[in-house]
């Protein structure tokens, strides 16, 4: 059985995108999978990464964030939310991020599930990240509202290419820490158009939680064609 | 006299990057700038955007952030810490955003602050954003450090280009709202480097606040090549 676990931030409930995270875990227990959601408006998730989280510090006098994670991981002294959402992350084979867009990027409360969650250490270090990352088998999926149309993105858009804008989450981020990155499922123009396209919209949602197993993945460099320095081992030509 | 408000987040107040504020705090007063602050963390500043913003609602039943954002701007009742935020980006000839990096991006607790205070209806809203954005006139630097080198950003490097990564904050939000936004300065590998190294590294921070008058800034997009349904007016080709 496969375990999915659905990170999901909007600050309305009753939203069209909060809908879309019940849609997806209704499909995806459909297809026998074990669904996790963590709800974070509703969990009042804290969003601050700061030497709050750390009750026993390596260095009490100079708070490095990603070393104090290391060893709060390493000394199961990791505050008890951001030690919750790791052993979600370790549990499941497929997270979804669900939000609606704010500012070309995730809710900052979304933000802060990144800052606090995706720990040094365990999650990427060194030379561990893409494909050499701490997540590699486990698959990421973001799925998202905004406001705009698809005009608006591509070589010819107002806006350019929308994975470029998200290239900050769905490769420095997501694909960082080793996930295979799923191409996003958009929900454009959500906040303006009708009941009947809204339906066919979460329609779509439906069928691509039904073929998430085929859904293309987004490509990333690979640390095998990069020295121990990181610098290229030649120049680096698309296939 | 020109108004500066650099906006800080850190989570170490003797950290390196929390030493450049007041370095460039200084730099800018000595060259005759008034100067505000915005120190998120010391401020215990919340970044998450929700209907507590709001203490009278358009909409009791159902939250539209941006709508409430407009609603609330105009009937005075923004909560206080957004209200004084706003103010001070009124007030502002120069907004600097000086940070370290997280995941490509900002610290969840600015983005919270890019969440809540750039308003819907004041600073941009409808055809009103990038050439046309509210805070067209007023101009944004980002000043930021990272763990990474420079050989690792650029065409041939494992991250791609920094100013892509970073494309949602310098176009997506700064450049949306209309800021003329200058090339970031970018303290490479901070965290890794020498004391002898540091002390460069702010004399080169030092040295570009003398010079921000005169700094490149990036382009992006004017809306006068596209329709009022934003599709483009023809190919546009690069001057």
């Amino acid at each position: 059985m496969k375990h999915v676990l659905i990170v999901h931030a909007h600050p309305e409930p009753q939203s069209f995108t909060s809908s879309m995270r019940f849609e997806a875990t209704r499909e995806f227990e459909a297809a026998g999978c074990e669904v996790r959601v963590s709800d974070l408006y509703a969990k009042h998730f804290n969003p601050v990464a700061s030497a709050d989280d750390f009750s026993f510090r390596t260095r009490p006098d100079y708070l490095v964030y990603a070393l104090e994670q290391r060893h709060a991981h390493e000394q199961h002294s990791l505050a008890p939310d951001i030690a919750e959402e790791v052993e979600n992350v370790v549990w499941a084979d497929l997270v979804v991020f669900n939000f609606p867009v704010f500012w070309f990027s995730v809710p900052a409360i979304m933000k802060g599930w990144i800052d606090r969650v995706l720990l040094s250490g365990l999650f990427y270090g060194g030379l561990r990240f893409y494909d050499r990352g701490g997540l590699v088998g486990k698959t990421a999926w973001v799925t998202l509202t905004l406001g705009g149309r698809p005009h608006m993105f591509g070589p010819h858009g107002i806006h350019g290419e929308l994975q470029g804008m998200l290239s900050h989450l769905l490769r420095g981020t997501l694909g960082y820490v080793g996930f295979r990155v799923l191409k996003p499922f958009v929900g454009f123009h959500v906040p303006y158009i009708s009941q009947e396209e809204r339906r066919r919209v979460m329609q779509d949602l439906r069928e691509a939680v039904r073929h998430v197993d085929t859904r293309d993945a987004l490509s990333f460099p690979s640390l095998d064609h990069f020295d121990e320095k990181l610098y290229p081992l030649g120049i680096i030509t698309d296939a």
